[in-house]
């Protein structure tokens, strides 16, 4: 089986990670490559890395160009999914934007005002709710990269109820999430020998999602208190989440939940006692690397994430969900192994 | 007035930046500079950016040759301090270290181990109770670098009985935090491209520190749930700091109570609203940069708050301390001025 | 197909690499593992970013334990290689260390000293007299990683008599490059935010070895004056080179030149014209980037090539002499996607 | 003695590292900051480590506002100087761009375009000739960043004649040398973890600057191919240089020229044998940092030499001049202790 796909946003970042993930993969043969501003250049000019694609020439994002696939990755800004999932019939279409992952649509108009568009089937198939709905999904919408390594590394203690549902998360991103747009603070010499926050207080877009994540895991109400934060590197989110464990839980405890929750996803791993994520370890592989520790002076759970946020926290889950929508291997053309050092 | 410094420890990174700082300082003649391992080697092959110092011989770290100066800066581990201290008579000795900033024996014991060396007035000169006690000082013990941030982070808050008193801080810092010792996970082609987590679940050291001052503040018991991350970059920590906030606190109260109690502070800057802090801005710098938003939903205060970690997290700070106990103006040879790019 | 592959070295950084590409290889088992000081420890503690090989365990570098597996890489400092591969009869033995490369005795012996080891067939197929060699051997020397990308960006103009034969080379390097070992100048708050020089005025052992490749392609003796930069990144090296054009040599000529000899090459692009080499395109993928130009005024063709250091430059580059060797397709499991941004 | 100093471009990487400076300054006040985009917004917007200029206003860049001042430091692109200057009476202008550097009009022509601003006495004191000239000036043109390090490394050689005219010279620089313009090629994204070159084949606008400096030096036309290479940090150049040997000149007298020319020098440093330069060591401070090396085999000279782009390169340098020309001691408000690590 030949699976034919195009990517809508091909000379962004997400768009260079889908390509470079869909050239290794063993069923895939890549069709049209859309742009919204760099229609007209060549893929080689944005993607220098992507050498087999280097000629070829961006198309404008319609769904003329994108019909006739089997498979459209949207790697867009929000707001433009709807209208072209509509014109693509007997299509897959995995949008890796944020329209179609927030079930509340009063959540939707707080956060990113208008009309909700809807929701599709949730790309994270580690939830235990969603791996079924992808397989029988034509269409997905793929996490945000804060939300899928942080509902992954709090999933286990919810759905355990080891711990009261008030969530501080803290993560540390690389700059790559921020896109390609050219904003003064993405500047290299701004962000090198640096580390800042930003969207404190509960600004950060990703926030209603990880509530939804972690709600449905919890079975109840979830408040969470997440702030980003940029650190000196191009890829890689680490995200440290923290929460008051129930009383009589212990450390076999939780990690018995952990070990348990995800002893038979090929993409999370659960390290060994003692070690502790690096972002590192994960760079253009589709895991997510987690630990868990009790603190029994504060009385707290600490459980962090780490993640390449281009791959397991985009354009990998995209391929993930792909494989399931379609029956491949679920790991078909997705590498475990980050590139480190 | 001159002043004539001894530096013990000078071939590491503190060492480094307080000859850094007193070479700019318009009093201080910079006398003997000892050291452990790199006995006879000059300093130059140390720390080839203090050129004027380049030429001098580290000298070994004994009381002979630290007796006869004003002041006795020690840069070294904990557990030299008390000896040396001990045969340093009529000399202002400010120690770096951890030895002596710890009040109760009994978290000595737990956290380090051995016999308590006792405290020594508390190097943070902008804790209320602190700089009379300094002015006053022979002897000073300066805080640890992530305690001094967070510290400063959440004062106010705890002062003003903002917040209850669980707190949970999460802070990303530079390698030279964690000096210059040969060890495999600080090897540059580990650090760079990379985020990680170390002393996860309370482990670090600093932890009883941080529950030491801002107990102190709040005026009970508080439990600090701490995790230190390691970002790629060579300086600065930025902290997050996170409490839930307590009824019928909001927002303008809380920025009254952080914009008060830094209005003299010359070494603490409250950021405008909408600004937030990033470590380039105080690199090189005496100061502490701070942003405080409440978060409705979370029902959550989030204090952030950046330094430089040899700077105002070490040396910088122990600078000010001789400058107070000298009874020389607190800002001498100290600078507000971060060098960013 | 099925090639059982052990691999000496493995805690180290070009063992770790070649990990990580032969478990993409679809045609390899992965064998015996073996290390120096590292013995009876996991591999995933050295490696965490190699899931699937995290509980394997080191074992002793000797002859017995590498017995019996198709191919052996040795990824070893120089000095261990002969030993080993008299006792690996009906074995391929690839080695990624200096011991083999050099076929001048006098040279070894005036660069590392002590008898020659003699040479090996040198692995680097995209010279004109290799593939054929390295086809038929059963001992291949892999190149250093500076001579892989220097040969190549010099290769095309020496060959076809563009140049004189003097040669200037200054390449900056990742700090993987210099191995995992613990020494004060790799510590990452050394290498951050900063640039050196290290090997200046023709003293770093790679010198000879591209003398030998450059020599060979101009036909007669050349001069190379070689220095290397430490950069503050992880991976890549960036590879300036400088010769003065011969008369009535013209830009036409030259670019001609370097798309001819390139143009059956899997490994090797010429960038299209205003394109110019960035190491990040060629992050973990076997490439190498060239771009020449002429400059009128100097009198010079420069050239400048761009590689991983650890992949081309390395363990990409044996792999691909292992493909050879045994009859596969030469990109087997080798990617030409770098991993970028 | 108070001097008044304005800066125009105060926003920028230039005025920002000028405003640093000026405020260590002793006998400084700074009055009028203005900026092109910018006017209206505070300094603290741009530059929020300038904590005590945090709330000053960005004025109009024109002549009215900069009028009255003892200093106007311009931190403009080309093309801006020579109008303002003409309306600048008994002020002392400093133009920190290119328009007055080159004194051959041809040259301008060729590099700029348009009509010759006419050159003003060029703000290199370490020139033979340039000290005197500064002295007496009212207008001064600071060199560009690139040819200030890579004239100091080769000055020596070309006045005693100890190589032959044909220099090749390859720079690695922090990306702040770009400025705060919003190019896709300086997102953190692109650069961190990348190394890659631009302007090559003789195409940087600094190169006729360097030929016009060395040149001199030389007392013969000399040639220089210059390529710069962009390194993953936000400030420092490492310059390296390379030349043809006369036929009899060993290492004791290249040394013996280079100690000499420099020993009277406060902001060079000829570094030990054996040592070699390192941005770290020069970030911040207004120094220098050379080393040479002869290889015998390749019958060249190298000479290394490391600079703070926006210190020594821009900024320092300037203030050098104003104390300079105001008769003030050449080394007022200037450190020579870089900031490292």
């Amino acid at each position: 089986m030949v699976v034919r796909v195009a990517v809508a946003g091909a000379s962004g970042y997400a768009g260079g990670e889908l390509l470079r993930l869909l050239l290794a993969h063993p069923q895939v043969e890549i069709g049209a490559l859309t742009a919204g501003g760099n229609v007209g250049s060549t893929l080689g000019e944005h993607h220098p890395n992507l050498t087999e694609l280097s000629d070829r020439t961006l198309r404008e994002t319609d769904a003329e160009v994108l019909a006739g696939h089997d498979v459209v990755f949207l790697a867009l800004p929000h707001g433009h999914s709807d209208v072209l999932a509509d014109q693509l019939h007997d299509t897959l279409v995995i949008d890796c934007g944020a329209d179609h992952r927030l079930e509340d649509p009063a959540a939707w108009q707080r956060w990113y005002g208008g009309e909700h568009p809807g929701s599709w089937p949730y790309g994270l198939p580690e939830l235990p709710w969603a791996r079924e709905r992808i397989t029988k999904a034509d269409r997905i919408a793929v996490p945000g990269c804060f939300p899928t390594v942080t509902t992954l590394a709090l999933l286990p203690a919810l759905l355990d109820g080891l711990v009261e549902p008030d969530l501080v998360v803290v993560a540390a991103t690389g700059t790559s999430g921020a896109g390609r747009a050219l904003k003064p603070h993405l500047l290299s010499a701004e962000v090198m020998g640096s580390a800042s926050v930003y969207g404190v207080g509960g600004a950060h877009r990703h926030t209603p999602e990880m509530i939804q994540n972690l709600g449905a895991a919890a079975g109840e109400a979830v408040r969470v208190s997440f702030t980003p934060m940029l650190a000196p590197m191009s890829r890689g989110i680490l995200a440290t989440c923290n929460a008051r464990l129930r009383e009589g839980v212990d450390p076999a405890r939780v990690r018995q939940s952990y070990t348990r929750t995800y002893e038979a996803e090929p993409f999370v791993r659960v390290l060994p006692e003692g070690q502790w994520p690096q972002t590192s370890a994960t760079l253009g592989a589709n895991t997510v690397h987690l630990q868990v520790a009790v603190d029994d002076d504060a009385g707290s759970l600490v459980a962090v994430g780490a993640e390449d946020n281009l791959t397991k926290g985009t354009a990998g889950g995209a391929v993930q969900c792909m494989n399931l929508a379609l029956g491949l291997p679920e790991t078909a053309g997705l590498s475990t192994a980050g590139m480190a050092p």
